[in-house]
């Protein structure tokens, strides 16, 4: 079995650069010189065309050649023709849906954990690869068959993590209240991910990447913990069982 | 048939006052004086026990007398014995999931909608009040069975409606990207209600109350509007066929 390659980017875009301007070098480390062809995967935005466009024009930069999965009738194929895939921010929702609705879940599984596949995701892509979109900011515009996702990390993701505005007289819940709910309800560990941020996994180390910002661990039970550029999440990579079943969740 | 009777609080607490000052006038006349005993609604919070106590002596003070749901062996038999509802706020998806499990939709729908039981929600208790919690702002910590809610109004709302913040260069979507989201997937209207604002729905008509802020209403390929305290929302009421229908969903 290859080993495990996921590359999980906070967000697209950061001020004050371009789209992917900031992972870009990353992105490039992360695929390594074998990876020729991306599978783009524009499913979190309606507009599947427009975003195919520019997710391809920052990768042809970047020196890959990058196809849109909505281009082929074939779906299931093309995510098992390509060498690596990059699933794009929008809404979770809607993403998660439409892999489901597609049949699309257990290929990518298959594809990353069994054969090694490099994956990335950015924010709602990113969210998609804990075991389930318990963490999401996203509005609940559509409802997926199921909250369970690719579960291909351990842990949960709480992307575009930001601070409390210590001077914001407004009630709806924190960052950190809401992902305090959620341990509530889940014992899975949340990695609070702050914009120019991401989290390279291969195998069963995880190490933070990105910019000099913050991140946020959440582990229920314990105090927040806070972890900067370069240090590792192996810790958070420890789930006793396949975190796809650790879940409580009501199917 | 009774008249429908509806009362929408965005959220329970308005910096700098305490829990239901800013409303707690419109509920008693929202409420009238046949109304004495008072249903409430924890489940949005994990901790039944303090939030009803709190519930309780809150009401206690309007001079009602509350008594809290889970407090019952036979929810649905409470359900029909009081001469009022109120449903508070936390987190939607865990309110609408126990709501869900615990078999009160229907009973509370038929209270409302045959009997004329006022209802009254706030926050999360608010957002169960649409047709669906698709425009909830909270995080998605457990899953319900259905994302359809009570349908008792045929709009959605979106509570703790907040103006994007001019200075921030976070790229997490604003309230209005997210609700031109919920729009690229459904037609129903919503409104952003702000918080120290509420919605009176009396039959089939609709009153904005609460402080000076103003309403920001999203129909779906119209400009967004924006309306005051005392304006009404009967053009949000004209739903040519029940709200719970209208919704496209997976189930
Ligand atoms: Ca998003
Ligand atoms: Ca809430």
């Amino acid at each position: 079995m290859a080993q495990r390659r996921v590359l999980l980017v906070s967000n697209s875009t950061t001020h004050p650069t371009g789209y992917l301007d900031h992972c870009a070098k990353d992105m490039v480390n992360f695929l390594g010189p074998d990876v020729k062809t991306i599978l783009f995967v524009p499913y979190a935005l309606k507009d599947h065309d427009g975003y195919a466009a520019k997710a391809k024009e920052r990768f042809a930069v970047m020196g890959f050649k990058a196809a849109s999965i909505h281009e082929f009738e074939d779906q299931q194929a093309a995510v098992a023709s390509h060498d690596a895939m990059f699933v794009g921010g929008g809404n979770t929702f809607r993403l998660l849906k439409t892999l489901q609705d597609k049949n699309l879940i257990q290929i990518i599984r298959r594809r990353v954990l069994e054969q090694g596949m490099p994956y990335m995701g950015a924010s709602a892509g990113s969210n998609i690869a804990c075991p389930g979109i318990f963490t999401t900011n996203d509005m609940p515009i559509v409802q997926p068959s199921s909250f369970l996702a690719l579960g291909l990390v351990p842990f949960q993701l709480n992307a575009h993590y930001l601070e409390p505005d210590p001077t914001s007289t407004h009630k709806g819940e924190t960052r950190a209240e809401r992902l305090a709910q959620f341990h509530e309800e889940n014992d899975l560990p949340v990695v609070g991910l702050p914009e120019g941020m991401m989290i390279e996994v291969v195998g069963d180390k995880a190490v933070l990447r990105g910019m000099d910002r913050d991140v946020r661990l959440f582990a229920p039970g314990k105090p927040m913990e806070t972890r900067k550029t370069g240090a590792t999440l192996d810790d958070f990579m420890q789930a006793a069982e396949p975190a796809h079943k650790r879940i409580k969740h009501s199917e």
